[in-house]
């Protein structure tokens, strides 16, 4: 049961039952329709099977105003579609000869299938949408109460015509909407069930939220109320959980650092032992990384520590690796070895093993130092997974160097998560 | 309706219907499932809202014999499955003292939140599946005819728990289904559309294929026929795409070497430039990383490779950072300041920006040198987006590290993909 301004999305093919490709066509679509104001109440995925296909679209033309058809539009007999939605519909196929004459322009000589002929076919009453970048075109109708719009499977093709056709098509139908309404947010350094704690005190009734949570962050939507209310909600959650950790918008670590640094002139260099290369990696997933960061050591081994960045043995024999004395010579190393003005260094124990009474699995030390040779270092005890003690600690020592440059205190952060 | 071994899949999360995030789960599952021999009948995206999770749920349990259901496990009110199960099942959720203490002491001393109580809950009746890799444990039992599966949304979660806990219940339920009749390989380097083709043209009648792409490989599985049947479609297909690009088993190129530099007593060091410390990341993915992995230069900039590894300012002045010379330098420079056996060097245009007529963007130059000083260089020209380039940078790098300490001819493979 769908309420409100409700759409449905059928994507259609045993190849994606079979789970031999990965559907991208829910995901783009419910984006889309979300901003839109729609809720989209259900993407479903089916195979190429008729009795299926029918029970299916018949379900959603009751339960939603819009119905959504991905694929099944090829000139092949497993390609559905059409037949389906006229039957349906109860109405005829009917052949279009201008569509028929533009696809065998397209085949531009090339000997044409009779099986093609299908694809210029579409159910009496129903309008065509243009596909610029392919044979078939998409076609849009009335099934009872619902808007029922077919769209071929191949991305390069639906996704135009989904932008350029159909939302015209949408606007005039069912009014326009906008995605005004959303305050988006980023948490970081935060676990899901505080976030959730905190969302649940600072909301006013009338306002509802969603997260998803990413590798590098958690970013989520307030939606409902007034534009003031949705403001006074997240206002309050950064005041409870802190500036470092509430941010307005998608803000990924590597982006609010990169931004950082660009806008102050100041490279960054990195010296990394438990995380691998995997701070240097997201710096570097940005484009035009270039102009910010200028190179990294990963000191993964002991000698590599001495090797690479002179970090004195005795340290290592005194301290260990892991240790405030250790991260700080790190830190310290790097930046005197790079033309960077600022530096990042991290050390701890990502596991399974390696861990101690004293030093447990997600001990970490972070250090930055800065051109004037001013270091902090901190102490960090992540917890879960080899995996997730990597990333705490990539995001941690890319905030905790955004927080050194534009001088916020990185103090109120948790050093437990 | 669904015919036959029939299951459905059903996702949970309002962030799909909203299309902030991708789904993986129905594809991973159907994949796995159509593998064991099931048919996938539906693979179901809808929202956190009870009534309408209940009905698809309701629907799913009247139609197949198996329903998998993804998400709704974790701490927030949002979560719904338990509740929803235990209802439809007819049944009162308990709650587990022991799955409490694991959740507690994976929390080591962190103030728990109350509202994790709930993840130590299952509806009565039901038997809990171990999450090795997170907080909540999944739960599988029968509503009506059909066995429900409930399984955490991370993938990191869901994965390890389908295969080691879930396909053995099912084998036990539903019969054979058994990993026996299944052969598992890996293709590297490979397009998925070559991938396709190649089985096709290997396929003997009776055995039927599933394909699965991850982020430095596919893996993909042979199933039906006979196992003699089965190892000769592998052989035919090992055979028209050579032996560095398919592979038995589960295959991550980062183990490759790793395991090749393990048996052989060698570090590697790397030197890397456009993949930013990606390969560092993927060989210090793997525990225990620390006794293959000596470290690594991220020599992004052009005066950190000539500050880190001495690549000659001549040599970037008149060849450029993406050239033969430079990354020979690079491959050089790193190994010589190193205590390992053997250095990776990378240097390439990942893009977005950056491409020239001479060197578009995908150009990139990978070396290899042994102790002995041989080096090996090689030119690439990879497609995609920055991050497609950059992965498949880093995996053909692995792999022509592993070539060389094997001694297999790498110039059997594809410079282009």
């Amino acid at each position: 049961m769908c309420e409100g301004k409700a759409a449905i999305v059928l994507s259609v093919g045993t190849e994606l039952t079979e789970g031999i490709i990965q559907d991208t066509h829910i995901r783009y679509l419910s984006s889309e329709l979300t901003s839109l104001g729609f809720t989209v109440c259900r993407g479903v995925q089916i195979p190429d099977r008729p009795r299926q296909f029918t029970e299916e679209l018949e379900k959603a033309t009751h339960e939603a105003t819009l119905v959504i058809l991905t694929g099944g539009l090829g000139p092949t007999t497993d390609d559905l579609t059409r037949e389906i939605v006229a039957q349906a519909a109860g109405v005829p196929l009917e052949f279009h000869p201008d569509v028929w004459d533009s696809i065998v322009e397209r085949f531009k000589g090339r000997r044409i299938s009779d099986t093609n002929r299908k694809q210029a076919e579409a159910p009496r009453g129903f309008a065509l949408i243009p596909n610029p970048n392919g044979t078939a075109p998409g076609f849009h109708g009335q099934i009872g109460g619902a808007l029922v719009v077919a769209l071929p499977g191949p991305p390069s093709e639906l996704r135009p015509m989904f932008s350029q056709s159909v939302v015209p098509v949408l606007a005039a139908r069912f009014g326009s909407a906008s995605a005004r309404d959303i305050l988006w947010g980023t948490a970081l350094m935060v676990p899901e069930s505080n976030l959730e704690e905190a969302l649940r005190a600072a909301r006013p009734s009338g306002i509802s939220w969603g997260t998803r949570v990413d590798e590098d962050r958690i970013t989520f939507s307030l939606r409902g109320g007034t534009a003031v209310e949705r403001e006074a909600c997240f206002a309050s959650l950064a005041a409870s959980l802190g500036p470092t950790r509430i941010r307005v918008g998608d803000a990924r670590p590597a982006q609010l650092l990169s931004d950082a640094l660009l806008s102050r002139g100041i490279m960054l260099v990195t010296a990394e032992s438990c995380t691998g290369g995997l701070i240097g990696k997201y710096m570097t997933d940005l484009a035009g990384s270039s102009r910010v960061y200028w190179g990294g050591y990963v000191s993964y081994s002991n000698t590599a520590k001495t090797g690479m960045i002179g970090v004195e043995g005795r340290i290592l024999a005194s301290s260990g690796a892991v240790s405030e004395e250790a991260v700080t010579s790190m830190a310290q190393g790097a930046l005197y070895r790079s033309e960077a003005g600022i530096s990042i260094a991290v050390s701890g124990i990502a596991g399974p093993d390696g861990g101690s009474a004293d030093k447990p699995v997600g001990t970490v030390w972070i250090a930055v130092t800065l051109r004037n040779g001013e270091t902090q270092a901190r102490l960090f005890v992540f917890s879960g997974s080899r995996d997730m003690i990597r990333r705490r600690t990539a995001v941690a020592a890319m905030l905790f160097a955004e927080a050194r440059l534009v001088g916020r205190d990185f103090l109120d952060t948790r050093t437990k998560w």
